[in-house]
């Protein structure tokens, strides 16, 4: 259950004369997300939904507001934020930074299809290249720099030949340089639970709180790792084909990328089972934590590892 | 027919590369409005209205685009326009100033009904408050000055009745002051026809290209002339009621507006009855028109002279 900060239509009521968007007519949490508070408020306009944020600042927020604005207005498929009659996209609730994006049709979808993996492919290549005209920047706080840093503190936890694993991936991984590579905004985090399909198209991709600005590859790597994988780990390379066709249709890999297409894969593993690592092993007291498998993530890093087929 | 510039699928194809909306699917021309030309755009991502600008240069579109996006980023419905590549609004094909936005679910409705009224005085004041923060200005071309020069122009071609009443109509609405009106961004051309409903609800208000700088009032004038008026040029009471509370809902008139409503209305409908009369005595030479019966406005006109009720 993802309400955090309860709202009351008591609340909502004078809040939503701040915006164009007619009068309440219901108001319903949703059960999903781990970190924020979010409602459906269906309106005599539609439906919107409401996020309250429970740990992101107002300002901290606007990096992240201001790529949704900007993916959305150049028609890439994204909940678009609705500015209120302040022009701010930004509002506050109940003491917390709030936002009212547009309700995007579609669902997640656990097993996707080959199609489907492909309209994800190329629209994420879209993404890429809308985002180029973005004048904000973020570093990527999960590069290399994070995950030396944090696999360090899991090792002890770990069995060590998982450990060695591990310890041999992240030298590994600081051996190659990312120089050449395209850089843009990315994603950083769209897994399966983050894109709505409508049918086998895109309906929209949501969560942009880990976007950051770093190599395309990455995201790529990061996408094709959930979506075109298999239950032990392994990658289902008919998906994995159509995923990277679709992608290249839009944008084609440079030569760079082509040669450090093996090694992104890779990064792309480690950084998930790194985070993983450290959620199971590390909880913040208090948290609520959902804990996911670190050893799913393990899987996928050791069979691209093994691997001498990589879908080009 | 209004395809003045035909475009083609191997015209469009190219087009297509600088924007984030997949691959052409197919394309239709829009056999409505009397300026521009349409097509309908479908895509791998979904479907969009193409506009070539037949007469207005890229620059003049500045204001009219960036206010369709303001709009749609405070929610109102209104088509929203979608960015290039290169973070334009405006782009260009086969020699003229181009415009891709979302299309809109609806449709026109000539006859509507109590609610429909309802719904279309609500968004026109929600689109009044929306406007508050959009920074551009226009002044409105076709206000008291214009009327007063282009009436001068037809009197001569009408009889000698009629002429006297225009005449008498301009000298009265040059003896009230708007002054303390409150003033913003209008539509000025919010007819049935740049309407689209999806049943009961506003699917989206189109063709902003008359949108300007002038008191709110005039546009509630010019919309309930056009949204509640019965075919013989009276105005219906129950609609224009429903139209009027819903506006109000929202924004309700200050002193000075309820003073100057029976007068606008007048204004409202004088400013069409002369922009009917010269495009019916002084068609532009070789120009496509479909002249409209200048004598609806002045039948509209005259019934706001007698009335005593004004809906409020």
């Amino acid at each position: 259950m993802s309400v955090f900060t309860t709202v009351t239509e008591a609340d909502l009521q004078p809040f939503l004369k701040r915006y164009a968007l007619g009068t309440l007519v219901e108001l319903k949490g949703i059960a999903a997300g781990v970190t924020n508070t979010n409602y459906f408020v269906t309106t005599t306009h539609g439906r919107y939904v409401l996020t309250l944020f429970e740990t992101l600042l107002a300002d901290e927020l606007d990096y992240y507001v201001k790529l949704m604005a900007h993916l959305a207005h150049h028609g890439i498929a994204v909940a678009a934020p609705i500015a209120n009659f302040d022009d701010d996209y930004v509002d506050e609730l109940n003491g917390k930074p709030t936002l009212l994006v547009n309700c995007l049709p579609g669902m997640v979808i656990e097993n996707p299809n080959v199609n489907q993996c492909a309209e994800v492919g190329e629209m994420l290549a879209q993404m890429h290249q809308a985002a180029r005209s973005y004048p904000g920047h973020m570093d990527n706080p999960r590069g290399p720099h994070w995950w030396t840093h944090t696999a360090a503190q899991v090792y002890g936890f770990m069995p060590p030949k998982a450990a060695q694993q591990l310890h041999d991936e992240v030298l590994y991984q600081a051996e190659w340089s990312r120089n050449e590579l395209p850089r843009g905004v990315i994603h950083a985090d769209l897994f399966r639970d983050n894109v709505l399909l409508n049918g086998d198209h895109v309906g929209g991709f949501i969560d942009f709180y880990y976007a950051c600005n770093d190599t395309l590859l990455y995201d790529v790597a990061i996408t094709l790792n959930d979506w075109c994988v298999t239950g032990d780990g392994d990658i289902d390379a008919e998906r994995a084909r159509a995923f990277l066709a679709a992608y290249q249709s839009v944008r084609p890999f440079t030569e760079a990328e082509k040669q450090s297409w093996p090694a992104m894969l890779r990064a792309g593993a480690l950084r998930f089972w790194v985070s993983r690592l450290y959620d199971f092993h590390k909880p913040a007291s208090g948290e609520m934590t959902f804990a996911k498998d670190p050893g799913h993530f393990q899987r996928v890093l050791l069979r691209h590892r093994e691997r001498t087929d990589f879908w080009l």
